[in-house]
């Protein structure tokens, strides 16, 4: 039996091209255009790549996409002074704050000023507090956690009473995963750096979501023939001949051959989080109709 | 080897002892009385004794306890004012409005009117957003959840590592409650209703938490010699001569000879709730100085 590979890329494609058709949708029946506001401070190269990605793809899907680049040397006070003009801006409908920002700025003061109605990344106290007490519907979700869920439930639509093991409890990826599964009804173990019997756990569960950028954190002797395998992390490794290589947590060549399913990295969960964040940029701007 | 009863009432009465010397402390250097104001809606039988001991205590600990009774057709704008002007009242630190309301009354509209630093339940967003992303000592932590974790690290104070299942995953208890327990570099399993091998998941815990209203849910079959069992659940039962008895969710006769700690209900987790509720006060008390 031969696992399948979650083509994240391929349902990221497909997820996009339904998005499109809303926006269209939108546009043709109440003359609007959803609009992502995407602020990059500094000009750090990996966020330049990410921000460029993001305002390419909203591009893509017919959206709006505002790049406002600052000086690595702005003012906290400027900043939100920004923000808050974008909050009150009704042309714009989501906002996005490409993290990490330099040290003189305070992050959670950053995030807590954007309007929660506008916060596309679902990193704001209300949005973290209602997903937390259940209210699923009514919160923007983390695109990472989200899209991890869409690609489960590819291989298994119904997680009810399945036992899940969410290995990292960021609260960009393992927090709010966790939150969902539960909303889902599935059984959940949230393992850390400090868990003692990963092994054990990893081979009693039906699904297993590794988030924690430690590659090879989970190796073929920990599967098992209906493992199904979601692969959040991003690794750069070097190979023996000095070349580097992007991997995710789990050893692919060696969990591919024994499991039911898994994402390849890169390829499967990485394309999830940006057309979530176009579906998230959607669902704020039919929010506000 | 018989196993520790966790003497719930004991742990809350010495709590509330250094709950009264602060409070005494408060009084003489900052000549401040922590007040919290208590609405009950109606007259409920259950939530009149509630709001009746969490008044008698307060005053016990030296607080100032102010409660509000409304009528039952009170309207939901009438209660919101109510709530503003308490939230604007210098003297008032602590607003609690006891749980359920009358049907015609929207309680999450209710619970996000108080002010989150007057959020003494923490049930407001922000505080259950707070919680979630790991702001602790910023948040007001739902008093039966701090409470259960008090009675944990009485037998355990150091729980890195351990492998704890919650069963129930509630807003008020289980929820905040593995929050708490992550924090601590817990490995946390979560189980609900749906879950299919709870027997599996008991034996393999080094901590079992159940806050499900299940009578009998954990039997001795299920635990071990290791086991620390904190029973949330508070069920009255018929027994055979037609009398009623209160009882949790774990088979504490069963369970209690085989197992190396374990809370009993009544006198468990319910003295700590209210204990937690005078320490909650205190803290945004203190957090106003």
């Amino acid at each position: 039996m031969t696992a399948q590979i979650i083509d994240g890329k391929k349902i990221a494609q497909d997820l996009k091209i339904k998005i499109a058709k809303e926006v269209k949708n939108l546009q043709e029946k109440h003359h609007i255009t959803p609009a992502i506001a995407v602020i990059l401070v500094g000009d750090d190269p990996a966020s330049k790549v990410y921000v460029g990605a993001k305002e390419r793809q909203a591009k893509e899907v017919g959206m709006n996409s505002l790049q406002i680049n600052l000086a690595d040397n702005i003012s906290e006070i400027e900043l939100l002074d920004k923000i808050k003009k974008l909050n009150s801006d009704p042309k714009i409908h989501a906002i996005l704050v490409q993290l990490p920002l330099p040290k003189h700025i305070n992050s959670d003061k950053v995030i807590e000023t954007i309007d929660p109605n506008k916060d596309v990344d679902g990193f704001h106290l209300i949005n973290v507090g209602k997903l937390t007490i259940g209210k699923i519907d009514e919160a923007t979700i983390p695109c990472t956690a989200i899209g991890s869920l869409h690609l489960i439930n590819e291989i298994e639509p119904d997680i009810t009473g399945k036992n899940i093991l969410v290995i990292g409890s960021s609260n960009i990826v393992g927090m709010p995963l966790s939150r969902l599964l539960m909303h889902k009804k599935a059984t959940v173990t949230i393992a850390n750096s400090k868990t003692r019997n990963l092994k054990f756990l990893c081979q009693n569960a039906d699904i297993i979501i590794s988030a924690t950028g430690v590659a090879n954190l989970v190796t073929a002797d920990m599967v098992h023939e209906n493992s199904i395998i979601i692969d959040v992390g991003i690794n750069r490794i070097t190979k023996k001949d000095g070349t580097t290589k992007l991997v995710g947590d789990v050893d692919f060549d060696g969990c591919y051959p024994k499991v039911k399913a898994i994402t390849p990295v890169p390829g499967g969960v990485g394309p999830m989080t940006i057309a979530y964040l176009l579906q998230n940029c959607l669902y704020l701007c039919i929010k506000r109709l």
